[in-house]
Formats: C-alpha cells, structure tokens, sequence
C-alpha cells in the first residue's frame, strides 16, 4: 500500500492530486490510498462536496521504510515530518526541485506548468487509462484553482488545453461559473481566525540558508482581509518566533483585479522587500503591484536576492 | 540554445541519450545541441561508427546561467563542473535523485527501467513524434548496453517492450547478433592504458559523507582483464591518493557468465566488502558472484552499509 500525499496546509490541487493520483495508481498496479497533511480550505471543501466525495483522512506520520507518493510538492520542509526515513517511489510536481534524494531508482514526473492536475491528466492521456467524470472534475478543479481560472502568470497552453479536454468530461458545461462558485466559496472567510488565514495557503523556504514564511490569501474580497490587519501581523509575529523563521510574508492577492498587497512584520522584512523587489515600504504593507504567483514571482526574486 | 549532456566517463547510454534527446528537443521546439562530458569507450565508438554519426564535441564547461538538459545521470558530481551555477531546464534518467536542486520548475523525467533510452522511446512515443531509423537504432543500442541484452537485473518489461518496438524501425533485423557485435567491440581492450580500462564506466559516490570510486569493466573476455591485475591495482592506487577517495573499486564483469570479480585494493576496502556483501576477502580480490549491477546491487548495499 502507498500512500498518495500533497503538501502540507493543502490547497485544491494538493488535496484532488493526491485523490486522482492515487486512483491512477490503484487503476495501473499499485495500490494506494489519498491522505491530507492539514484541514482544507473553504475553496477545496466546495470542490469535494460539489464532487460526492468524503475529505481524505489526516497524515500525521508512517512507519520507516514506508512506501510514499509525493503530489504538488517535493521539499521536506512542505511534506510528512520524517520524509527522509520513508521510501519514495514517485513525484509528480509542477515546483522547483527542492531538498529530495532517494536511495534507489524512481518514477519522477515534473513539469512546469501551472498544475500538478495538469501533468496527472497528461498521464492518464499517454497511458490510454480511462479517465471517470470525478477525476476530470477534480483535475479541472485543480487546475482552475492554481492558474486563478488563467489569470496567474504560471498559466500555460497545456493548462488551458487541459481545461477544455477535462470540461466535457467533467459535465462541466460553464466554466467560468463554476471557477467563480470555486473563488467566491474560498473568499468566504467568515470568522476563520488569524493564525488559520496565515496558514491557509503557507509554505517555509530556505533563503541563504534560512527559513522563511511565506503565506498566501487568494481572494476576491481583499478589504476584508486587509480589514484583519492587526490580528494577522499579530499571528506572523507568534509564528515567527514560534518557528525561528529569519522572516515572515503574508500576501493578500485580489484574484479578480490581479493585485498582491503584502503585510510587512518588521525591518527585517521591509529591508528584503525593498532590495528584492525594488518596491518602496511604508509602515506595515508593501504593494507588490501584480506579483501574484509566490511560485513564479515572489520566490524567484527573493532566491535571486539572498544568492 | 540548450546544451545537452549525459555523465562523464561516457556509456554508450550517456552518448546516444545526449544525441537522441536533444534531436527529440529540437523537433519539439527547443534548439538543443548533444556534448560529451569524456572519451568514448569502444562499444560507444562501435555504435556511432555503425550509425554513421560523427563523435559529439567535448564539453569542459559552460558560462553560468547557461541552459543544459542532463540524461542518463543528476548528481553534480558525475556532470559538468560548475552544474549549480548553470540553468538545468529537463532531466531524463533512470537512476536514484542524488544532489541535484532548482531555482524554478523544470521537466523532470524519471523512471525505474533498465536505460534512459527506454525513457527516450516513450517520450517519443506518448508525443506522436516521429521516430527515425536513427534514432530508433541509437535508443536501441543504448538498451541493449545497459541491460547486457536483458541478462541485467536491472531490466524491466518496458526495456524488452521498446527493444522489439525500436528493431523494425532502426532496420536491425538479427537484435541478438547487434548486440553481440556490441559486447565485442567492448571487450576489445586491446593496448587501453590501465588508468583508461579504470575510468572506462566509472562514478564517483558519497556513502557515509566520504567519496568512493567505483569502476566496472563489463567484458566478454574478463580473462584478458585480470591479466592485467597489477596494473590495474597500481592506477587504482593512483586515483585514490590523487582524488582524496576514501575507497576505490574495480568491477570486472563477465558479460555473457554474467560474473563479477571485483579487484581489492587494500584493507579499507576489504572491510566494506567483507561487511556490506557478506563474501570473504583473500588477498586483492573479492568474487561477489552475480552482483553484475552496480546501480541495482553494489551501490545499494554500500548504502545500506554505511547507513
């Protein structure tokens, strides 16, 4: 049995992947089971109950020597505490190469292109497996959620060309109803508290040898967040401290006008974001104008500063 | 324009990987041009001659920032010097993730089977990209070398699939005799300098934070080889000293017994030996009896060993 994990704090693409590819992999020879690393988002718990489908059962560690398959996400820092203890027999990742070595031979599958749903729909394609409604409906969910329905600049042709192949499928007949039911159930933040919001879509980074914290809320409704200022700096200090991070980031980014407003801790973090990004900073926000991938734009920049 | 490399110490794999998948990337929309990281050995000079292919241009380094696409090897130290300062865009390989990291996404590759030409072959295949004779006779010889015509424990299902898939289009008629021509081509040493036969198909490891030289002279005639012992023990002495090696060992494989004798050096490696493969240790050599793989079976219990 292996079993299938996306990264931890999962977005929609960490969550569907690890259920997609876990089917994929029970359907061509090796049985697996889907897992989550944390609590879903509003975004993707919409996603599974438009899909019928039950959320994965929590991970919180496997037995050494265990057989592992790593979606969306390859650094140990982002996966199951342990990782380097248990066997990985596959990845498949739209990320950087991050901190991963094996012992022995595996499958690797990395592509870069906007979506790990994209590369899993392209290995059903080539392997001529059979692709059921749910899966498309989850890959495409996948897919309309990392690339902002293709307004993120990871976008790629593959991811568009995919979207349109999966839409039928899926009986998906309105797409971009249906991305827009995805975004607004991801905006409805309700009383979520803090340190969740932080955390919702949170990932640490190694820069000049020193972690980083860097957060992510993708909404169409950036007033409301920004309105929650204080108590977010509040949880970005706790956390900081909690974890001796060297920083800690948090970007409001508005899905529908495509802008990225950063919450600034400190001087610690003011001083990079002025150097990295050339952008002036005043008191505790930085505009980030329409740097809204932390994959593409914000982490690039800030590996080519601290190199 | 990407440079496109496989390991240095060049196998036949590393060479027609190089030339066929920077072919492949060409045709794809990637302007690629294959190097070689080192001499070629006689089966590889066999296969491009019959081929009638002009030997690739040396490679001894390229200015940072530089894009490159690695085959058949991912670990810095079996590549171009400096690989950390270059821009690794695509990986293909069959081995285990050694050192290597990103700064952006990339394609990546990998898949347990017996060569990267298997890879190569379904590459081609899942993209409807036309196979030429070439072509199909480069990834077929590079098969056939890695799996010693399938009598390595390395071969898959996949491997023996592409080699009965490639023949009719590389026009190889009489598969068996091809890859007899091969091994002989291989086991004419010849007057090949000692210091030549132990850099023939050799890789450098890290077990237990200290590097090991491992060498392996595949041949159909291990006789004329162990001829040679004193020599060869002499260059391995040699290489140790001036390469700061905590070990070094020489493989010599019998192709068609499908034997190894491995050539002992002193008693640091006798130690490991005695330790890692449970065989006894007399004198300066080690019978480790069908462990003909060093990806497959040498390499793996040193692991196991030094863990």
């Amino acid at each position: 049995m292996t079993a299938v994990i996306g990264h931890r704090n999962p977005d929609t693409d960490a969550i569907t992947s690890a259920i997609v590819y876990a089917r994929y992999l029970s359907r061509t020879g090796r049985e697996a089971t889907p897992y989550r690393l944390g609590e879903l988002n509003f975004e993707t718990q919409y996603v599974l109950r438009e899909a019928g489908l039950e959320t994965p059962a929590l991970l919180e560690s496997l037995p050494a020597g265990s057989e592992v398959a790593l979606v969306d996400h390859n650094e140990s820092a982002q996966s199951l505490p342990g990782l380097e203890t248990l066997k990985v027999v596959a990845v498949v990742d739209h990320h950087k190469l991050g901190d991963l070595t094996t012992a022995e031979p595996l499958y690797l599958r990395f592509e870069p292109v906007g979506c790990t749903g994209t590369i899993l729909a392209r290995l059903f394609i080539e392997n001529n497996v059979h692709i059921e409604p749910l899966e498309a409906r989850l890959m495409l969910s996948a897919i309309l959620s990392d690339t902002l329905h293709f307004r993120s600049p990871t976008t790629t042709d593959v991811d568009r060309e995919m979207v349109a192949f999966l839409a039928p499928i899926a009986g998906i007949a309105d797409v971009k109803a249906y991305a827009m039911a995805m975004f607004a159930a991801k905006s409805d933040l309700g009383d979520t508290p803090a340190e969740t919001l932080l955390k919702m879509d949170y990932k640490v980074f190694e820069f000049g040898g020193q972690p980083w914290g860097l957060g992510v809320v993708e909404t169409t409704n950036p007033g409301y967040v920004l309105g929650r200022k204080a108590e977010l700096l509040e949880a970005m200090r706790a956390e900081k401290a909690a974890s001796g991070l060297a920083g800690v980031l948090l970007s409001v980014v508005d899905i529908l006008e495509e802008t990225n407003r950063t919450l600034v801790l400190s001087e610690d973090e003011a001083a990079v974001l002025r150097a990295a990004f050339g952008v002036e900073v005043s008191g505790d926000e930085a505009d980030l104008g329409s740097r809204i991938s932390r994959k593409k734009q914000i982490v690039p920049a800030l590996e080519a500063y601290f190199a």
